[in-house]
């Protein structure tokens, strides 16, 4: 029998026909002129946001997948799973199947749809789909990452003064976590007088455009470290086989159970921008 | 003769045609590969990028308007003309050839080619172009306004709490702007709870995400007030004429040459946003 092991390319297909798949589901509904305000409703709080489509979405793909592969363990953002078995699992699938769901809600471009395929714990092939611009990026363990198919690279931007950098605020609220957000959007603007921010609103296409080389650095975790795994377990795949470089905001190791990130273009930028992170919490 | 005060709709097609015929300029470059990066140079500072595709871009909508339109003034943002003649001439084009430059540059998709028709200081017309998505704005004053040709409305949010606010911090590196800008950010996540901040880069385009649902507040140039004529004339008719409420960050009446702008989708909103800002100001 042949083992996930030698399956990552069979394993991608089936990944790419379930995110487009989900993807029909998210772009019918994000074409309804405020279908997603009419449907949402929120989670921890009134900035965490949950909508039918999210549900849906979900449902689609953890079916199509279970079907192929009964035995995996399957992890989703509306399941909140809190089991960790997908760590010492030989096959794991890891699901975010509406990043950036306040843009949805709103009719922003910027939702992807995330499939991470994990083996003991380490992301082998991952698939971030956006069905609003129809944008598709992958990367495939030691195979390289592709948009649309296409061969991608980070920029190597090595200057945060160069850099074009994004971050997530996300849902916190609280005066620590605010205060230490802002500091370092401060310190950023003023000392390292980076040539732009931007917040775009979805985690995992932020780290794709690090990828792609739209943009040169992301952080998002700083304060509250509010990242879950299926956040960005398919996007790392695809930096990493870009050539982009991951940390936690603190510069320590970064794995997919990291509840922070920071994602840059190159060693260089990532040593500058923890310096300066670490300089302000 | 027929003068323009009778003539909207035909400068109106005219202006559409312009901005077409830039948005292949434009659209062209972005679709080369990391072009933008090679072609950039700086103006005031390093964060103010300015492009051959800008240049080439306004020498393209002056070209063919000036030959319809012989003696209207025309003010471009390449210009940097200081020449203040369009608040009293008859006919006055106002143009942006690139709004967004650093997403340009970057290849994000936030890019903009704006043409506002002004008479006797008033907008009376606003084209707002955004070539590589192919969507287009307009908005004729009394007439409403339009995206694609299909009618456009505000959300009509009401409160900050639901409200998904977008900001742009622009090149401003001095310690007393970076000190607002990023005061005024913390007070509307901490105190205000908004639902989401966002940053995208192009300032017409957020007026346009007002006028449309997408976004419910925008807010620039606290600090600095470092906006222009060119950055808002055009999108101002559009957002006006969708219900949207403009006015200064300080809650002054506005008019084009305001050098901040701040846009809601209710007049309840803007009253709470100018409130939030003048308590960090």
């Amino acid at each position: 029998m042949m083992g996930y092991e030698d399956g990552d390319g069979e394993v991608l297909r089936h990944m790419i026909a379930a995110a487009r798949a989900a993807g029909e589901i998210v772009r019918s509904a994000h074409s309804c002129r405020n279908a997603g305000r009419a449907e949402v409703s929120t989670k921890s709080n009134p900035q965490d946001l949950v909508t039918l489509t999210d549900l849906r979405s979900q449902r689609e793909i953890f079916s199509r997948l279970r079907a192929l592969y009964p035995s995996s363990v399957f992890v989703g953002e509306e399941d909140q799973t809190h089991d960790e078995s997908w760590r010492s699992h030989s096959a794991a699938f890891i699901v975010d199947p509406v990043d950036g769901t306040t843009n949805f809600v709103h009719g922003l471009r910027d939702v992807a749809i995330c499939i991470a395929f994990v083996r003991h714990g380490i992301p082998h092939v991952g698939v971030v789909y956006n069905p609003i611009q129809d944008t598709l990026y992958h990367g495939v363990r030691g195979q390289g990452a592709f948009r649309n198919a296409l061969r991608i690279h980070v920029s190597g931007c090595t200057q945060l003064a160069l850099a074009l950098v994004c971050t997530e605020v996300g849902s916190a609220r609280d005066p620590d976590s605010v205060r230490v957000i802002t500091r370092v959007i401060g310190h950023l603007m003023e000392v390292q007088t980076i040539r732009g921010m931007r917040m775009l609103g979805s985690g995992a296409l932020d780290l794709c455009y690090v990828a792609d080389g739209t943009l040169d650095a992301v952080y998002a975790g700083v304060a509250r470290e509010g990242w879950h795994i299926w956040d960005h377990a398919a996007a790392s795949v695809i930096v990493h086989e870009a050539g982009g470089v991951l940390k936690t905001c603190r510069g320590e190791p970064f794995d997919i159970a990291s509840k922070s990130v920071l994602c840059c273009a190159s060693p260089q930028l990532a040593e500058a921008l923890v310096r300066a992170i670490k300089s302000q919490i």
